[in-house]
């Protein structure tokens, strides 16, 4: 049976890719991605086979994998973070119903929201919502939704794709509607280029949030009403719960 | 200055750890953690010290991880899946209030939620919440409002120890609020002891999860109103909105 392996690549620094990952891009022949992702990894893999689509053509990607696969060859998918969360995985099973020969299995990988959280801190120890701001393919009442729904019921909101050229306004959208239930004062952070060249961290209030300037490439933090900044860091404060 | 490592190891097999964290543990004169967490890593660890406090002792553990460290050792703290996610990066940043002369670094992993969701397939895709069913330390109101946010603006939830000897009907009273905004029909998903021997994977639909026996074990994946079963995987559909 042939296979594929979609895999996440963590935020970006080999060093984050877990072992399992490592392995099954090893055991590959062929690794697909898009342009980006396929740099961050393509020197430690060199004598691999790289193909990549543009963004926007993921569909094509994932068409790509199959009809190679078929051919026989070992393929893995790469996304970066997990490919589970805002990743490929999901169309990849989609597509995948008229290939019923390949054989799927998703390796996770450190996404985001905890890669981007061990910068700042501790934001997100507690009950918490990942909100992406793209509506290019979710109705923006919808997301709205659940801004409100989620601010309201006092969860840490982490925000994917908080901006992009044509949406620069967004994120002070999405803050006014989180600051119908929470104070200007909430303890918020954002983290840019996450275990990549340049990362860089802030935290910062929500009041300041609003009125900041951030890129397609920054992950964002608000706290929930008990998040403290200590010390330069992002902290959600809890007692601690008997573990598992 | 002392250094103490925040480490998140993932769900249990060593391949799941990222690099960045092995050499954490490599470079450590000492590993402290729950003795559950202590025993996944010990074998690769044959050189190291280890450290364990029994469960419920965790501001113990903290505190002994801090002393340590101020006796000059290189010390990492162990945490299963994400120390940032219901794990000890918040308690840690909180203990060390009281040593601003140690420097804490957390270091992501996998969380039980993409550790899981790779395992059912792809559940989380879009927008989801965490939450803990536990109310040792949250009032039970709270979880029961963020349960009722969380159904009724349609995100996936994902619930993190949903039950206990004592908390065996938390799950089920779960079930009971999301059903009031969600239908039985709901593509639903169980993952007990995730990456570790006896791995169990269920998909089945909200109705079914509400009468089904789960262990603190096991995380619940529970789908929106797009999630579908495709080839007995867990996938939550979407287009796909443009990579960063």
């Amino acid at each position: 049976m042939s296979k594929i392996n979609v895999v996440g690549i963590g935020p970006g620094a080999y060093e984050q890719m877990t072992g399992r990952a490592i392995r099954a891009l090893k055991e590959s022949d062929e690794i697909i991605g898009y342009t980006v992702y396929v740099d961050l990894v393509k020197e430690y893999f060199p004598d691999k086979e790289f193909r990549t689509t543009p963004m926007k053509k993921e569909e094509d990607r994932c068409v790509l994998a199959f009809e190679e696969a078929r051919k026989g060859k070992n393929v893995s998918m790469i996304c970066s973070g997990d490919a589970g969360v805002y990743g490929m995985a999901g169309l990849m099973y989609q597509v995948g119903e008229k290939y019923p020969e390949v054989e799927l299995t998703v390796i996770p990988g450190v996404t985001a929201a905890t890669g981007g959280a061990a910068v700042l801190g501790a934001p997100l120890i507690h009950d918490f919502c990942l909100i992406s701001l793209s509506d290019l393919l979710t109705p923006w009442e919808k997301i709205e939704a659940r801004l409100l729904a989620a601010a309201q019921a006092d969860f840490v909101i982490c925000l994917y794709n908080p901006s992009s050229r044509k949406r620069s306004d967004y994120l002070q959208k999405a803050c006014d509607l989180i600051l119908t239930h929470r104070s200007p004062d909430t303890v918020c952070g954002t983290v840019a280029r996450i275990a990549r060249e340049g990362e860089e961290a802030r935290v910062l209030t929500l009041g300041e949030l609003r009125n900041a300037q951030v890129d397609m490439f920054t992950t964002v933090f608000i706290g929930n009403s008990q998040t403290r900044e200590i010390g330069g860091k992002m902290v959600t404060p809890r007692g601690y719960e008997s573990e598992r």
